[in-house]
């Protein structure tokens, strides 16, 4: 064995514990005689197993009745397309909140099935903090209002829950769910391609409140319905039911764990860990975030002599600190650091970026 | 080990050599020093891995470079509603030819959004047949005409593909996919769930005519433009990583058993055996389709006596012979006898329906 940290964006890494279980039923699950990949979707094996995951979840998170919870195809992307044409009448505005790459993609998705109005943006300062609260120019009777708690790229995220009255709050949660407790309660959908702090590739969580839905007065092709996947408990046609399996056994992980308490505590001390390097390496490492607005799940970092960014990563990589290469649309490097990076994950990486930093100084 | 023949309909049966390779790669794949699940898409790694993929489909089914392949999500239902939003203008009519009930679904997923023409359907003889070509009633200009070339539920196939001349031929190939040689050069689009001859749930295969696209004059989020798809290599958005991987290592078993021509000659004589008991057992065991018509991949079939099913499902399945519950839509027995079910398992299932009707007969 010589498995490694590995620091991916997306996907990224899984509990080893969870792997070694589904390595060890993978030709036989439970006793199906067949691998869960060969099980169908309608039979008793499956159910079960998908209806666990929903339950888990909605303990990890505090979801009510008044929520259906789906397991979607099509990642967070186009859920964000499917989204206004199910909450919002054509003619209705939907306010966005712009804090980076992915909420800007979100209104993209957005703008052909209805008007778009960016309530407030970031970007005039390369998407370093959250505009305040009060800067917001939201519109009377918006349909929703969109933001995205946290920012993959750019590394920013919102570290309490924006009031904007009854407007209902659609929230791309895909890089932080369940990376501290949230109240569910206080939003109309909440949305989070798994492939990050849930599982593998392939499965979109969607909490939606089940009164926002069904409102819209368009004629939509019955799979963009999203009433009919909540009537059809997710198969209103085939989901993906392998990622579905490994995604109950990460909830049932962090139900372990301690749930999302547990995890917010963890990735506090993570994020202080990370920033404390950064911020203490004299300027050979900086984050160029607002303190406010710091990610405690994407740490992206420059050096000050980028020359030295190939090194970083070759030497990172041969001290098994993988894929910390930053996004290509700002470079330098990025420290993914969901859930299932360990502490002790986090403390090699400040270590080498410490003795790296002494080496090259 | 204890694994059975599994006769489901979808997800479905797949190789053991395939399934004994993921579980032996499962925690580190080649020297990643991290399981596939958790890899970046955009790593050489995976990026390697879903180009093999690419170049294995298009090896074993002599795609030609006027096509582009895609491994997306959202199933094949999914691609029905998007596939007249990406071919067909709004004013424009799509013709269908019915033959079942995915044909159905496929037509109300596309009526939203183009004018539709049932040019002919086998609908008032309850689906057990194919309309003879002559009859069929095209639109002049058609964006294209819809078939499905194997209907799961019903156990219809097209033995050979049917010259509508120039309007472009698509054709939902969920059920038979590299079941046997198919002159892709005849297609628009040729698209398949890949949970039944291709492996896990997740993705769906699209090969289409590349000139067929971006003619729609229409103003689609893009996600849903199959060109932005194209463009990417089918990473346009984060695709199932872990479903197409499997899938590469099906097409590289299917490669190593003789690809197509070796599994048209293998389903043929599954077909033949199955069939012939059916027809052998004196009305014990009945199939309704015509015999033109009749399905390789999936075999529906009843009892004269229907209080029989419960102990045929029950008695079958402690005999190793799994997921041979008929469709509720139809009641009764469905054996699904894909690519990854061998002869012997064929075998196995005809030799218990022929002890089972001695027994009850």
């Amino acid at each position: 064995m010589s498995r490694a940290f590995n620091f991916s964006a997306g996907p990224a890494a899984l509990p080893e514990a969870v792997l070694r279980q589904v390595q060890s039923e993978l030709l036989e699950y439970k006793n199906e005689r067949a691998s869960l990949m060969e099980l169908s979707h309608r039979g008793q094996a499956f159910i079960d197993c998908a209806a666990q995951a929903e339950r888990d979840l909605r303990d990890l998170m505090g979801i009510s009745d008044d929520y259906a919870v789906l397991f979607l195809q099509g990642g967070a992307t186009t859920l964000s397309a499917l989204l206004p044409l199910n909450l919002a009448r054509p003619e209705q505005t939907v306010d966005f909140v712009l804090t980076g790459h992915w909420g800007e993609k979100a209104l993209e998705n957005m703008k052909p099935s209805v008007n778009v109005n960016v309530a407030a943006t970031a970007k005039e300062g390369s998407y370093r903090s959250i505009p305040a609260r009060d800067s917001w120019q939201l519109t009377k009777d918006a349909a929703f209002l969109h933001y995205t708690p946290n920012e993959t790229i750019h590394g920013v995220e919102f570290h309490d829950t924006p009031d904007v009255g009854d407007v209902p709050l659609v929230a791309d949660f895909s890089s932080n769910i369940l990376s501290r407790p949230v109240d569910v309660s206080k939003f109309g959908v909440i949305y989070a391609g798994a492939q990050k702090n849930l599982g593998p590739a392939g499965v979109t969580i969607v909490i939606v409140r089940k009164d926002l839905l069904g409102k819209h007065g368009r004629n939509l092709p019955p799979i963009f319905e999203l009433q009919n996947q909540v009537k059809n408990d997710s198969m209103f046609n085939t989901p993906t039911t392998f990622s579905w399996y490994v995604i109950g056994l990460v909830l049932q992980w962090l139900k372990q764990q301690g749930g999302a308490t547990a995890m917010e505590k963890q990735n506090a001390e993570k994020a202080r860990l990370l920033y404390s390097a950064i911020d203490g390496s004299n300027g050979f490492y900086t984050n160029p975030i607002e303190l406010h607005a710091r990610s405690w799940m994407n740490v992206p970092f420059v050096m000050a002599n980028a020359d030295l960014d190939k090194a970083f990563l070759k030497e990172s990589e041969a001290a098994g600190l993988l894929g910390l290469k930053g996004h290509r649309a700002l470079g330098g490097m990025r420290a993914s650091i969901y859930n299932a990076i360990p502490v002790k994950g986090v403390q090699a990486l400040v270590d080498f970026m410490q003795d790296f930093a002494k080496r090259n100084g």
